[in-house]
């Protein structure tokens, strides 16, 4: 199974722009999946509800599931993209799930970073899985790394890959991600944006780039740069996922023992 | 609060010699606190049952608790030390805690690691906290660190540091650790062993060292070579694993969604 990400640097609020960036270079591409960062065709600093209520798309009929619809048809793979998302009266920072015969999921970021909380809800799906032939995948959204919960509960509902994306600010994510893919022995694709925002005179944020790709025994089958685009894809044994059995006598998640585990 | 380890390598099965290999090292320290190895004082790679049993010591009447808790008051300090307990007809992986008062506690690892689960009872005591004055404090035994879940459960019980005796062969924990005190806000101390152990024709076993003091934020303190003694104190500030706040949005335990979370 082929793999990877699209590390770019979108336009804040230049959401058509954007898309076709994303349109052209996917073009080339022949793999089965590929995680773009979060908020990949808004940018990521909002500074008003309005604001956000006005970027924020509906899912599906929103431009961007539309146009990840038809290039997800077109290049036969699946998509894990970012967006604000609009439901209601409410925003949500969510990630579309597309393959080639439609809309597969939506995941609604559930820990909000910092100023994230003025703008969305944290999300009401939970965290989902979808077997998508090859893999069972689920998706985890910037933040949600530094909590262990939420990706071991994708990897106890059997996810084989955790698609990741990311608009990361600190320095910890990247290393992190290599003890929840070795703790839950998942694969993991973390999709992070390059560049940086300042707008309204609040404080620059600069993003880490980084965007990684680790394996189920905590391998980092490759990290990107900092500060540059990249659109890289690996080739990855799924089954290496479900091997759980770490020693002769040790399967971790079958010597988990629940009733010591606070939650 | 001055706190550290001691890593070492200890003789196999030589308790006393180990013992009072320890008490000159401790003698001239003056700290709070200190943690020693798993197993400190037996060695790690048993051959039967029986010398598991032979070797192990009813808490606190065996020779390693009585002899620690000597020099846990006359330097007025609190230890942590790895031994194989022997409790009516089983043995644990155990760790005790002990102070200038007497005996504070007794930790049974949870996670055995391969062989130790032919000599050895996964524990039955939970994941306690003590609070020692200044701090409160958990211990996780070696293998413990690869489930989140443990590191959690101290946490979420108030832990302001884990004391983590460790006889570590895999690479791995080291900068596992940093991930668990960035994701609970709590400082670490792991103390590994360092030499090497090929018993009974069994392969070589050789442990890595580089025990190691994280802070709440992620900070490697100290990290210690791999295949050297060596007896480390910091000064750490206890309230930093006190303040869950990490933005003026964010409290990271308070953000925690449960009923997102499988366990």
């Amino acid at each position: 199974m082929r793999v990877g990400y699209y590390q770019f640097e979108p336009v804040f609020g230049e959401v058509f722009t954007n898309l076709e960036r994303v349109a052209a270079e996917l073009e080339i591409i022949d793999c089965d999946l590929v995680v773009l960062p979060e908020l990949a065709m808004t940018g990521y600093q909002f500074l008003s509800p309005e604001e956000t209520w006005n970027l924020a798309e509906p899912i599906p009929e929103g431009p961007t599931t539309t146009r990840c619809l038809e290039l997800a048809k077109a290049r036969s793979m699946i998509m894990v993209v970012g967006l604000a998302e609009r439901a209601g009266t409410r925003c949500y920072n969510s990630a579309v799930v597309v393959g080639p015969s439609g809309l597969i999921g939506v995941y609604r970021k559930v820990h909000l970073f910092a100023e994230e909380t003025l703008f969305f809800t944290s999300g009401d799906t939970g965290f989902p899985v979808w077997n998508i032939g090859e893999a069972t995948i689920g998706v985890l959204i910037c933040f949600d790394w530094i909590y262990p919960e939420a990706a071991r509960t994708l990897a106890l509902k059997g996810a084989d890959l955790l698609c990741h994306p990311a608009n990361l600010v600190l320095p910890y994510c990247p290393d992190a991600m290599v003890t929840r893919c070795l703790e839950n022995r998942v694969f993991s694709i973390t999709a992070n944006r390059v560049g940086s925002e300042a707008r309204g005179g609040k404080p620059r944020l600069s993003f880490i780039g980084q965007s990684e790709i680790v394996s189920p025994s905590g391998t980092i089958l490759h990290r990107a740069p900092s500060g540059q685009s990249e659109l890289y894809f690996v080739d990855i044994d799924v089954k290496e996922a479900r091997q759980k059995r770490i020693t002769p006598y040790n399967d971790l998640f079958r010597d988990r023992r629940p009733s010591c585990y606070f939650v």
